[in-house]
């Protein structure tokens, strides 16, 4: 599909980049060097106002829709047809970075800036979509303005959600003045592509430079409460204890196994557990554990979520505990559209850079555009794998890079027969 | 040993038992049918003023000593000899049960009463314990006032012990009038016999009335800290993860493996478990967890402890994680006197009660007593092996077959030559 004579040999201006990168982070700035920018606070609406102000000195027109999603729009030649669409978001969890969320949005206004600088204008519109508490932290679910751009959450249940400060997000929208008049959901772009640190240390641990991300991985987690019957340590004899600290192990210790078993993209994750009541010369009387497990593939979480129910009941029927699991969230994999993975990755190979498809092991808007366009997304590489965190860092050569191959993305995506692109998204590549 | 002669044929007044035991659970009763009496607070300030007025209603000779032990005496022929001793405690922890301690003091009244009724005299005098602090919910170390009454621990070192509440020990014995004058530590008895509730459920589980208890289990208390790299859950490959939750897991099964595979008397315990940042899709930094592990056998003890530390030492290789260790307590096995032993084993079968050798889960005054005079418990069973808990129950019969074989154990102690206790105790029967 790709058709490297719509490159454009142009290259985005590293230094503009990192300076709006740089003067971004300065709203929310943390002392250890980090960003605090929570959804639809004063500091998110510093934010927002700094990148209009950016975009409004381009020229580009603005709207900003019912749920505060902002989009920043170039014409394209053919003014009336859906856009190519890239972005983001600029909401930040209360340690962010600076990097998570802000390089997607700012890339896409550089690679608008290097084409009017270069004074090209593509035959489609190019936009660039900031999304509203994409990271969750202050109003749950995470992923909330772009859930609701493409229909997956109604309007009014997103307004009425509560934050953990107990504000509404309606008022907290309103009082901020974001409360836009676009219709939300809207006409879905010609096709939407990301920028994104990867978030992990993948790249970093293979030395390649760029993820050609193949999707998002499913998510399916759970919270297990144990109850078993509380005793002295020292005078119950092993054989008559019903223990629920050391089930919780078990089920920890197995976790790790079923993911080294089925290998690939399986990832298990016992983050969080608590014992009552907690004292080092009691058994417990309970433990609670909340289990991640993640896969890009449907079929396989379901069957390790089936693996660790049946372990979960043998374990407790021979201790004799009581268990019950709950399910806290459950999403399936989201597949990214094959042509525009082609895509990055071939432009990616054009650029010299080394590149591996990857899934996405954390969530991002784009998962959400892939519901009703033709997607994907670039990875950065995370030093470390760090991310959420102050310490989070992409060097400036890498981050360059992603944003040249966004730029012929962008250009490419806004040249390519539309019919292609229509099809794809009636084959259902969500 | 045993001389059955010296039996008495007599029987403690069951009813009037029982009647004492409710009567003291009055004192710092709880809403749910417990007690809470925690050491040298105001409740235990009455709760000995109620033991006292009964022991002086019987004529016994009360002292206080310096750490506020409380003796109760009733004469003997040989007015200057050492007297046999029983006794415990009345303090409880915070969600205490009726029995634990205040069983062996109440019984050690009851025995006293019923020689004196049937107008018996012993050879030697006989004498109740009230030990200060015995259950260490106040202040640390537990066994307190019976550690410095053997001379383990000096009077000063404990008058300056700070309360988890911040009082000091000395202010507070003084506050409620406990800083007594007899000196401590003081002349050893010359036998000692605790009858406790088992406060753990081998008795019930076996069918079994009473425990002749062969001594104290050694104690290992070690707090292990796992500093690892915290990192997203979605997005960290497992073969990247530095996972210290997943170490506390493998610790933690190991200590069932290892308490199974020595079988016998070893019993190994993690009752607390804290992971940070305890969120589910965070791969923790940190878990911390405690190992309680005990065995009557110094040497298993020991050997245990050492495969312990191996296996931490290889896990946290593998995993790459650092770990550290901190030792909260370590107290060796205490062995009963084999000759005690055996009389109370005696004893329950003359009163037609079935009785097994057992050693205690738990600590207990005696073995500190242990350290200078021939020592040995009766126990009875615990239903359902609950203590430190409103649901502790003992029933009338068993309470009553441990008072009338301690009243026989008394009685026979108080007449035995007496330099084979003496040489027993230089052959260190600690």
């Amino acid at each position: 599909m790709v058709q490297l004579d719509l490159q454009t040999q142009l290259r985005i201006n590293a230094e503009r980049l990192q300076a709006s990168l740089l003067e971004l982070a300065k709203i929310g700035a943390t002392q250890k060097g980090g960003v605090c920018r929570l959804a639809l606070t004063d500091m998110d609406q510093q934010g927002r106002h700094w990148v209009i102000n950016k975009a409004k000195s381009l020229g580009l027109s603005v709207s900003v829709d019912q749920i505060g999603n902002t989009f920043m729009r170039r014409a394209g030649r053919s003014a009336h047809l859906p856009p190519v669409m890239t972005g983001s978001h600029i909401d930040t969890v209360r340690t962010g970075g600076r990097f998570d969320g802000n390089l997607g949005v700012l890339a896409g206004l550089e690679v608008i800036e290097t084409l009017m600088t270069a004074g090209l204008q593509p035959a489609r519109p190019i936009a660039v979509g900031v999304f509203t508490n994409e990271e969750g932290a202050r109003f749950q679910p995470d992923m909330l303005g772009a859930l609701v751009y493409v229909g997956g959450l109604s309007l009014e249940t997103a307004l009425d959600t509560i934050a953990i400060d107990g504000a509404v997000l309606g008022d907290e929208l309103q009082r901020i003045g974001y409360d836009g008049s676009a219709p939300c959901p809207s006409v879905p772009p010609h096709a939407f592509v990301e920028l994104h640190i990867e978030q992990g240390p993948r790249l970093e641990a293979e030395g390649v430079q760029i993820g050609a991300v193949t999707g998002v991985q499913g998510i399916s987690w759970q919270e297990v409460t144990i109850m078993g019957q509380s005793n002295h340590a020292g005078t119950t004899p092993m054989s008559l204890r019903h223990d629920p600290a050391y089930i919780a192990a078990e089920i920890t210790v197995f976790l790790r196994q079923i993911a080294q078993e089925y290998g690939g993209n399986q990832v298990c994750t016992v983050g969080k557990i608590d014992v009552q009541p907690n004292l080092i010369n009691v058994v417990p009387k309970s433990a609670t554990l909340t289990l991640d497990v993640r896969n890009t593939d449907e079929n396989i979480l379901q069957e390790v979520e089936l693996k660790i129910a049946q372990k979960i009941k043998e374990l407790s029927e021979t201790e004799g505990v009581r268990v019950s699991s709950k399910v806290l969230a459950r999403f399936e994999p989201v597949q990214f559209d094959e042509r525009l993975i082609d895509l990055v990755e071939t432009l990616a190979k054009t650029h010299n850079r080394s590149v591996m498809r990857m899934p996405s092991g954390a969530g991002h808007d784009a998962q959400m555009l892939a519901r009703v366009c033709p997607t994907s997304m670039i990875f950065t590489p995370s030093v470390e794998g760090i991310s959420h965190n102050p310490a989070e860092f992409t060097s400036t050569d890498d981050l360059v890079a992603g944003a040249n191959i966004l730029l012929d993305a962008m250009w490419t995506l806004a040249h390519l027969d539309l019919p292609h692109l229509d099809i794809a998204l009636q084959n259902g590549s969500k």
